[in-house]
């Protein structure tokens, strides 16, 4: 390291997959985790920070295939360790483990980094933020909790600001009730079929269950079914018309009423459908099921879904934990939503004052204003070069600092401070107290 | 997955050197978290996350010895795989990549996990947080900056509201200007034994310097310096005073001043002092260092150093980029805090008030009740298992909860809520107005 000697630089980059921001984009990355993570709070969910690092025997007690292919796993001294791969494993491992100590129902929240060594890919993500809530119940867990998931997600998407949304909700148990009542004795695979039809359409949706072996019969009391529309009072009317006998079935609507009843309750009319194409995923589910779609981009697909288990932690122990949850892929999201134009990060900062010494004379006081300033609660940034005018308000401007207080001869003689508004070019001379009034009205 | 059949269950634990909290823990965790982000955001800091998995060959640029062996290295696909070991390396590796889209000088924070695999060892992470914050400038960074530091760690001490604390402050140009000028030529190895001064005491390290080969009077002329005491405008005329013939005595000097009178204008007149034993590390530092020490917890060792640095990022870029910067290692200062009795969890709570309908019938009106309380930014929960008053009142005792609003049938019909102090034990019945009211100031 010692200057004169011919150094062999190493290139200063990164992985592909991993996502690092330039400062403005990481501002608006933090607005959309902290508006996040201060809507879990409100709703009284309970923080929780898991280790990245855990042995793997315990985060892969359940995994298996395509999963197991995409863990960061390595050894590390006599530990055969993995790196997380998403962050309901490790609440599982955290409830069983501290059972004793949690009290239910036990609300938490956790919004940290994952990790899948995903093949790569545009727009996929191998480290990612994922934002969850659950809510775990001791041996049972009402279902009102339910309701109080799309209201969670009502909050967030309308604070976020990024175009309307629609939240998709289903009860799994209500389609399984059916295929049950019709004496079909392969759920699953009519369930895989039914979840793709946003995908491949009606048509061929009918096709594949033809294949599948379905009688016309069957397959038009199933589409009858999930091409249920209108609005979720109407959509209950209409399963309830359908008098299934069949006690899943019933269970379902059942949940589903508590859900509408419960949005009702939260003051929430709009922005939610009943959908009874929306199946989600595997078997993890087993009532409540929810997705969540921008209606002008419905081609970034779910932006957050989630549902309600049966079980939470079955390979850990024998407590019975029925939870409901739901999950934003933060990262994700922000490629996307920065991709489409949707954000923009060219209008915002999160220093809201430049303070700036015209001269060295002045940078005594310009460090007492700038102490005035903070102490008010506002964020302020000093620059310190001793260079010019222009040179100084060009790093407020590449900044997107909104005001910028300058200080010369004058002031310093005056006991004032010049409060220029970058935006409108617009100054005035004012008392540190009226600043700060101005700064903070 | 089956029920009935007999599984093994995997014990669900954590390794040892990894943090992992209960709710209340973590709640008192992220207070001190967020305190110290919105300290590093009101000094005009701007946000950087950087991936947690980097190419080892980049990261490891700098690396050797001890640090490389405690690394946890693996690979992937084709890829030689390091997780980060500081936030420093990482920044280097930011700055030297983005170097024409960043503006200088470029104050960035982080707050985030690092990972080294060392001994197992009580208080010792293997996992942690490290709250840093750098300035870097571009070719030269004024001195003023040397001075924003301590104010910073004054801030977030006071605010953290942990106890006295002393912020020590040194430069060490100036005890290496003197090494100079006493024709010495094994500075490093003399620093290394004034650094031993507070552990081993004046004899010792007086007897070591005699081992290598100092004379009497030099060893007097470095004890002269390094036990100047007194206020810190004290220490600047004694050390003046001595009259050291040095360029490099003279820059230091000039340098510790600069700080000094910029604490002033901060106006910050106690808990710092200049402190000449204080030598730091390596030779990593260049001029100003920083340590900081609970008064009453002097063993606890610093809780937040720093200091100067000539250039950033040598092994990645020919550009000059001095830097300052400081770093509290939060979660060894979590556990040293907690384990020493002065942080407790007991009475703080994120939840400000629990929502408990008395029976299932003023379920639908607590729902409503608690949107209204969410929506005045109150965090609220609600208690949805249909039990005993006694277990409800209980799950918000637990979990620290200070209000309960109870709903029964005469709250229902009057449209009133009942709101119990858990503290007092008082109760009234109010509107819900009122009661917002009550929760907001």
């Amino acid at each position: 390291m010692q200057g004169g000697i011919n150094m062999n630089k190493v290139q200063p980059k990164i992985l592909p997959g991993f996502m690092e921001l330039l400062p403005l984009d990481q501002i608006l990355f933090n607005e959309m985790y902290d508006t996040i993570r201060s809507i879990y709070e409100r709703y009284g969910f309970l923080p929780l920070d898991t280790p990245t690092i855990e042995l793997s025997e315990v985060l892969l007690a359940k995994a298996g295939g395509e999963t197991e292919q995409q863990i960061y796993r390595f050894n590390k001294g006599d530990n055969d360790l993995s790196l997380r791969f998403d962050l309901t494993v490790p609440l599982a491992r955290y409830v069983a483990m501290n059972y004793n100590d949690l009290v239910f129902p036990f609300k938490r929240y956790q919004m940290s980094k994952v990790f899948r060594g995903e093949r790569n890919q545009r727009g996929r993500f191998r480290e990612f933020y994922q934002c969850d809530i659950d809510v775990i119940g001791n041996e049972s867990l009402d279902t009102i909790y339910d309701a109080e998931m799309p209201a969670i997600i009502y909050e967030i998407f309308s604070k976020l600001d990024i175009g309307n949304f629609t939240i998709r909700i289903s009860n799994r148990k209500i389609l399984k009730g059916l295929i049950n009542s019709l004496g079909l004795n392969n759920p699953a695979d009519i369930l895989r079929i039914i979840d793709k039809i946003l995908k491949i359409g009606e048509a061929s949706v009918k096709e594949e269950l033809l294949k599948l072996g379905l009688t016309k019969n069957d397959i038009d009391a199933i589409m009858n079914l999930v091409l249920i529309t209108g609005n979720p009072e109407s959509v209950i009317k209409q399963l309830t018309a359908l008098n299934i006998d069949n006690d899943l079935y019933k269970e379902g609507l059942n949940e589903l009423i508590v859900v509408v009843d419960g949005l009702n309750s939260f003051g929430i009319k709009d922005r939610y459908k009943i959908d009874m194409t929306l199946v989600r995923g595997l078997d993890y589910y087993t009532g409540t099921v929810y997705e969540t779609i921008l209606d002008d981009y419905p081609e970034l697909g779910s932006i957050c879904g989630g549902g309600r288990y049966e079980d939470l932690a079955t390979y850990y122990t024998d407590q019975k934990l029925p939870g409901i949850g739901i999950s934003i892929g933060l990262t994700r999201l922000f490629f996307q939503l920065k991709d489409a134009n949707i954000i923009k990060s060219d209008c915002n900062s999160a220093i809201k004052v430049l303070v700036i010494p015209f001269d060295k004379n002045s940078v005594s006081y310009s460090l007492n204003i700038s102490s005035q300033l903070r102490n008010a609660n506002i964020n302020t940034d000093m620059y310190y070069i001793d260079n010019g005018i222009k040179q100084k308000l060009k790093y407020a401007n590449r900044l997107n600092i909104p005001y910028v207080i300058i200080i010369g001869d004058e002031e310093l003689k005056e006991k004032k401070v010049t409060l220029k508004d970058m935006i409108s070019g617009e100054q005035e001379k004012l008392t540190i107290d009226e600043a700060i009034n101005k700064l903070t009205t």
